[in-house]
């Protein structure tokens, strides 16, 4: 198989978030700058700790990957980003109360040199929060441009060679695609006419990161980088973008427990979900708007592993039902009930229950680490558009018009180990061995 | 690539079952005549109902597995077998009370009419049970002479062209592996000379069905078809064999949620499992020599998935338990219980909760399915010996002493498609399109 | 300690049900006549299983209830009521599910006896029916003189000594107590005047029973029968009505579990509920407008038990949600899940999570029973207005304006027990001897 | 009501506790000086933060109890006691991980000061630990006089008017009551004839607090108080005992929900009760000896409670099975899950679950608090013998033989809340105002 060209890792990688000093963001940050001292475990993340078999089972090759792919070494890693509360990382991250004082006092320094740049706001996108640091009101297109002249100084001050950004901010108010987001050109209309209504915030900083050569990762369930016109601006400017909503707590259940009823063709009659957390997130999932962007793209999972329209007397009449509701006593620390509704053999009924005591920003950390070095590798591979390999990271994966999504966890997690193979010019796997 | 030579499926194939008015026997064979008379879904059942992708993701092709692969025609099969207790199998599946009587009355005919061989059977292997309808007291080797007349007159009284065996029985106390069971000339002593205390019931029935040509399947976790000296005479009679222990509840889920774990990098501090079950399974599996055997069968698999050697930081210390309870209230209407303690980003603690009101028989019976018409399927296709390819159905997969078991339930799915698909000659999948 | 004079409980007791071909009804109906032919067991009957302590511990007098109170015997009640659909019981039992048919069998030319009377309909108070099987358009003042026409002519046919008239039809949409409900007087005008708006269906009919002399039983948490108008025409006519909402899964729990964590002192930080079910009452409370009575009805309970103005520091800041879900694949088997966060000790946090899988209409049916043998005894004792000492069935107690309800379980029951001690002139218990 | 006289709470009074060093004592001890100097809320206490009714409920008097009933003033407390390890009880407290650093540092110097006195120890009735700070071995009536000596030594150096001794140390072996336990002349020969095996460690210090005149209570479920020779030996020195085993988590839980089930008639079939604990009790009660004694005293509360005797058709059959599992990875954060098959109306089954997520030390520190004030009440009120007033603490509560305990949370409650009515001239409560 022939080998990918990659181009060289060295130098140093900017990773600018939006949503710096959110409870993602803050605990990925800090976690970051504690392991690359060696002052914790980056557990969740399969570019610090996974292995990959190269060969066939019995020629007992598992090297790291980190090892034979070439990725960016996490010193050469700078942080930034934008916000729209001007408090700096460390006091942003004592506010979110993921990670322990203790924990974040030995990268204390760190976290307070990191200082948000305002953030673009619109409220008709976020109605539940109030930004108190944000850029003088603009049009779109004006939005933009201090995007990019943001993203360039950062570049230059930090004498970065890469730049990455990331979006780790709210969810968005729901919106459908419309005309204006059907072509480049329409965009580009639309931004110089000052559309607010169709072109969200996170489409001008998507806008922006891709017209200055940085791939974009959408973490929230917004409509944004999946659009044509910023796919077309990706695949113009050769750079990879990916998304969308960081697979993280009940969803992630799901990707695995829907599978698993299919390889056994097992029935399944309903679903029901409901979620429990009272971190920010919880408060602006709570405004029905952005709650409906959440729910599309929690909804679709299960439909699109078990492909109701081939299997209709398993499938076929399945209901299913999320709900996430604020609830202040748990903070960050989310709390997923599933109720699965299952038939087997003559159609007989049986139970699943599933409660997941996770911990959200816990689980997205490692997610933003791993789509940060492999967004960059991509761009060093030369991928452009959309990462579809990268799959395995989001509850709803962006996709052409024309393909369905994969959401089965394992198939996804083959295609990515698959994909680093192919990367590396190894032999991909059929398990047939 | 190049498609294997396969027998043709045509004739009668008779079903054999160790323990034909169990639970689990009652509830595959009631099923089996149902859905062979339109009566009936038979959920669960690979062979029956899921499809297979061929060819590319764009080729849309997704044919069912049983119009691509020649399998024996349901209505081809004849059911017989072997029990400790003397009812027909309506009696006993009345009395097991998983299906309810109206739907056993739908093929009460069918099932009355299957009445069963005296057994063979010794407490010592079985000390909560009290056979009534037993062969008299023998040899050994008098004992396997008598299931192979047994086998030989099924066959011709019903003109089968081919048998299948399948324990569907107790699960038998727990012996280790001794001398005795390293080769066949070993093992022929040993029937010879009646060592009773390490040549179980269960290696009778494995020896004399593989003497006679037929596939044998091993149901519980008894020590059995994969001793060197049954695994011998298979090959050497090209008879093809497989085990052990039906994934039915608890287990099927740990195969799903471990290997969810692990490609996430997430780590792994203790797992707890406990399950109340009220049916005959139940009270054997109260006699501590029957439960080590079911204990050791349940504990590999959390290891093997997780393999601490690679990744000490995240699964080096793992606590794992597994309680089983006889509980009558519940009759065959399992419950299992798990609590998974995860540690996250900077080793930050976790809780997973996993509550699977489940059904045992019903679970067990479309496995039972699968794997007489795989098993069929593997003779006619000459294979002998361990059938790896069908660990998708094992807790325990039963594997050369020099390779490891292959307990994630995807990989093992994955094995098995891309098996069926050589098969028939089609090409493999990695997923790459 | 002086006893009650209580009328002779002989003669015929009709039982005229609001909903009568409902899930609860039905499910009321045929126990009650299967139990009066000795065909099942009453569990959850006070009347019909409890015993009661009379004397000091040590006296070892623990008589059934209905060995020493002069209750109504099952054989003397006549089944009857109003539907808005036109199957007979039997019809209708069948239908809902709850009961198995070879349950319903045993009775069937009982339940297929009774056949409702066309219902009042007002969609404005239910939007999720369409009633079919329904009385002519008529004003208010109309409605109730149909129904005191309905109750008469029940009692002549049925030559019913005394009749009780039971709500168990749906929940109505909320409405706040107006001044129309201030008075009789005003109430009276409201009807002349066909205020629709503030005279719902429910007080249509708790107004014809009471005028007719029969004790109103109100099942669902409609505001009704505790507006003062309706307990001035109580009093005025000498009947007994108590309510309201029927106490059946979750908040059964809830006065349970609440009165624990206070008895023990221990804080609450959040109480999240909730529920997934698919019967007719889940269907009606998909709608807002019904939901927002229920809510109000099952949010009272905690702050009443746990009082935060007396213990500010321990239940002074508790969120409390309770979410109820249409959830089809159940039907009447309804689901409850509780997540409570709790306090202890220097503040340190624990949860408890109850999850109970339980069937609406079998928590409700003998709810049903002891409130219409309780109902028939408080009128022959003479008892009047608001009975708050069967505020043990009921989620929200009514209870006049100056007074709070008691939610406690158990102090509820204390409450009833020795209220029937007092009926029967024996000494109250205070548990000291 | 004729009042008790109450002697005066001043002065002194030292609090001794068997297993100073544990888990349970350390919260225990921590708490209480942070609570005493304002730095913690005593959460779990009913003598810090209860109220009480007094008079009819609309005479509004809702006072603290430690307003109107005379009680110690925490001020007054003196720490000590023994233990088999020698930590003061500031590193005990850091070991056992309940309360965080943080926490204890407030009270660090109050902790250091307290060192324990080497304890009693037989590995005969604690198999899993190993004491490193012990008596030097003598017989068992030179253990009793050492411990006398040791209380005496403590009274006085601390100038104390009182001493209240307490258990708060490991689960011993089970031993049954025998002829030596049955009057106070025949256990004082076993001690003379030093019979170690019926006279545990636990019973030496009981019997020295007793004749030191220091009331004593019994933390674990070991025989000890109730052995009629030390009741006999506390009537005579007119000292209060009371007993046994601190009701905390999943007992807790059952003796609200047995008695929700029985005053609402709703039947039983079976109780599954598992726990998993990772403390140094977890590991005792991993031995076989000392898990039968926990278990004799988990599993008689349902029975007592539900009466099958009087309520066979609903309580007749009830399969009841509790386990315990030590599960190191929890530590002190027990966690209990039950499952409850109950029966309603005509015997349809439903399912309660619940899922405990406790902290054994946390639940038991406050009772600690409450049994000392209200064992030395007892004492200034005369009161000797079994204080069966204080059932409401206990998992397994002492009594006569001829008499039944009380198990019903809500019944201890309010015999706990009308003692204390008692005690100060108020009447008793029966709840009909």
């Amino acid at each position: 198989m022939e080998k990918v060209e990659v181009k060289d890792a060295g130098g140093k990688l900017g990773v600018m978030i939006v949503g710096v000093g959110g409870a993602v963001a803050s605990t990925f940050i800090a976690g970051t700058l504690a392991v690359r001292i060696g002052k914790g475990l980056a557990a969740g993340s399969i570019t610090q700790l996974a292995t990959i078999r190269l060969g066939k089972r019995n020629a007992n090759r598992f090297p790291k990957i980190k090892d034979v792919v070439p990725l960016a070494d996490l010193g050469d890693i700078v942080f930034g980003g934008w916000d729209i509360f001007e408090e700096n990382v460390y006091e942003a991250a004592l506010h979110a109360e993921v990670l322990k004082k203790e924990d974040l006092d030995i990268v204390r320094d760190g976290l307070e040199s990191i200082v948000p740049i305002p953030g673009v706001f619109d409220r008709e996108f976020v109605r539940r929060l109030n930004g108190t640091h944000v850029k003088p009101q603009g049009t779109r297109r004006e939005y933009t441009e201090r995007l990019r002249a943001d993203i360039r100084r950062f570049r230059k001050e930090n004498k970065c060679d890469r730049v990455v950004v990331m979006w780790a901010a709210s969810t968005e108010v729901y919106i459908s695609q419309s005309e204006e987001h059907a072509s480049l050109s329409a965009f580009e209309r639309a931004l110089d006419n000052d559309l607010a209504a169709v072109i969200s915030p996170s489409m001008c900083y998507a806008y922006a990161a891709i017209s200055e050569g940085a791939p974009f990762i959408m973490g929230a369930p917004n409509l944004c980088v999946e659009i044509p016109a910023l796919v077309e601006l990706a695949k113009m400017e050769r750079v990879p973008v990916c998304g969308k909503d960081y697979k993280t707590g009940q969803t992630l259940i799901k990707t695995v427990i829907a599978p698993m009823l299919k390889t056994r063709m097992l029935g399944l009659d309903g679903w029901f979900s409901t979620n429990i957390l009272g971190n920010r997130d919880g408060e602006v999932l709570d405004d029905p708007g952005s709650f409906r962007t959440k729910e599309v793209s929690k909804l679709s999972v299960i439909d699109t592993i078990l492909q109701p329209q081939i299997y209709p007397e398993l499938y076929g009449n399945i209901y299913h039902k999320v709900r996430i509701n604020y609830y202040p006593p748990r903070k960050d620390n989310k709390e997923g009930w599933d109720n699965i509704d299952i038939t087997g053999w003559l159609g007989y009924p049986m139970q699943l229950k599933i409660d997941f005591l996770c911990r959200d920003s816990i689980l997205a950390a490692p997610l933003c680490l791993d789509l940060v070095l492999f967004s960059d590798l991509a761009l060093r591979c030369g991928f452009s558009g959309m990462q579809t390999w990268l799959s395995f990271y989001f509850k709803s994966p962006i996709h052409d018009e024309d393909s369905v999504p994969e959401h089965d966890l394992f198939i996804q997690h083959t295609i990515l180990k698959n994909t680093l193979r192919r990367i590396i010019g190894e032999p991909t796997l059929d398990y047939l061995d």
